[in-house]
């Protein structure tokens, strides 16, 4: 039996939210129907931000109705706040991820409030999410994790203390986050190793960037450490696309061909997915697709674990 | 104590034996210099081929004579025969790489000669190399080891067997080589872990490129079954660089910031090594300098773990 592993699609979030062009909502709903039709069944489909400040998401509602009506499709959204958390409810979205910073700096900088205060805020919106007809999944983010653009390091145990407060507060799942890059391999098993210890059973996925060339290194060092949840976008969109060489998240296409390489099972089939790269060069011309696996193509000792699902 | 990592530069080797326009004497000799002032100690720094063949590499002697005058510095030369290893041994050099292919058709392919008839030829090699005055080390490449794009699939016991017959005829290392970029890190945890022990004490050291992105994540696998040797070539020089996109060796500015990043001594200054692409991208424009962290910087969370040796 091989290991099954969740690669969860957030370009269409963490991506679209830093390019200014606004995709077509028609755009996204045929980029979402052509990667679930290659096999991937978790995606972060949106997020319930105010339009006016983030007007590339504003059809949030709509690509997240279609996007359930996928069989089999995990479906999940960023939520900001608990504001943002009752637009979800509403909609009957059944997974959402609220996100702060370990970092007091990073948040303070972010939400303009300590990390203290948005644990707080993570409280309410876990009874928002838990109560109800529906109930919803509720994950925690923690950004920041590996390091922070504005204090530099970060104390582990600090992450592990913030980690098991958000496990109490009831999240559903933990998702620890090197949005900015700064992540490094030993770091990363080491306290990936003690966090799924500490909060055990609940789930600790990975959210890394590839902006210094370590994102799939993080994401083995992650692995090894039994991490089998990782984020991931389709040509590694986000970050700051208009900076030559920057890179935003890990490219999706690399990280199923790093799984699938190793015998891990994604779902998903690698000649499709690259194909939909097609649809997103075409919306955003002006964007850099990354990845290697596109370019290179498959090895020739490459055998797929499995066929995507139907 | 921090473990050191040796970092072998294989760029003006491996990297400009593949772009046609002919690196001038003096520009390889700046290159070298820059290198080793920003704590660069181990580097192929050519190849004993027939001029004819490679005129990029004609002026061998030239500069691995400059290279033998850097103090500290282990200068190695690669060969690919017996003739080659006679000029080796004409100028002094300290230590030589002969390479053979695991895979039978690549070796064909290459050499015209089945994998047997090379191993025949390394022990005349080593003869030729440990006899004489001044005893030369002879390292042996085993190209192909993790996959081969004529046979696909490569037997891993194959592989160790291989190694053990070139330690037998008494090779002073091993490299266990992905030239063609098909390794992934479970395959090449499971084949060092294996080979380091068949040949112990002898070393094995890494030659990865990064065709499909796994480069790092093969690097920090090697590392974890006990590998602290490393081929890598600055800019990720080599393969096809005209190709858009394609990339040759792992980059020696991510690989030795990963080392550092994580712990371990490199004895490079990474600032210092950095700067050096700027002597290469004068000299060959029309070359992609590729790296993640000339183009990222340095994190705020990074401590480099010692300073360049002098």
């Amino acid at each position: 039996m091989s290991e099954k592993i969740a690669l969860r699609e957030v370009g269409m979030r963490d991506g679209l939210q830093s390019i200014a062009t606004v995709m077509p909502t028609e755009t996204k709903i045929a980029w979402l129907d052509a990667e679930y039709a290659a096999g991937v069944r978790y995606v972060e489909v949106s997020s319930f931000v105010p339009p006016k400040l983030l007007p590339q998401l504003a059809d949030a509602e709509a690509v997240i109705a279609h996007a359930m009506t996928l069989k089999g499709l995990h479906v999940s959204a960023l939520i900001p706040n608990s504001r943002g958390a009752e637009r979800g409810i509403a909609l009957g979205v059944p997974e959402m991820n609220y996100v702060l910073s370990v970092s007091n700096g990073h948040n303070l900088s972010n939400v303009r409030r300590p990390t203290a205060e948005s644990i707080e805020d993570f409280r309410r919106v876990v009874q928002l999410c838990h109560s109800g007809d529906k109930p919803a999944r509720i994950n925690c983010g923690l950004a920041t994790s590996f390091g922070c653009t504005i204090e530099g390091d970060v104390d582990e145990d600090r992450v592990r203390r913030i980690a098991s407060e958000i496990a109490a507060a009831g999240a559903d799942g933990i998702i620890l986050a090197d949005t900015v890059g700064y992540g490094q391999p030993a770091a990363i098993e080491r306290v990936f190793r003690k966090v799924i210890a500490d909060v055990a059973p609940l789930p600790v996925a990975a959210h890394f960037h590839d902006t210094r060339g370590l994102g799939l290194a993080n994401v083995l060092a992650a692995y090894n450490a039994g991490c089998r949840e990782f984020d991931a976008s389709l040509g590694g969109l986000g970050g700051c696309p208009y900076a030559p060489g920057a890179t935003g998240n890990i490219v999706m296409e690399d990280t199923a061909f790093l799984f699938e390489a190793m015998g891990c099972e994604t779902g998903i089939d690698l000649d499709r997915l690259v194909e939909v790269r097609a649809v997103v060069a075409r919306a955003l011309p002006e964007v850099a697709l990354h990845g290697a696996i596109a370019k290179a193509g498959l090895p020739r000792n490459f055998h797929p674990v499995a066929q995507a699902a139907e």
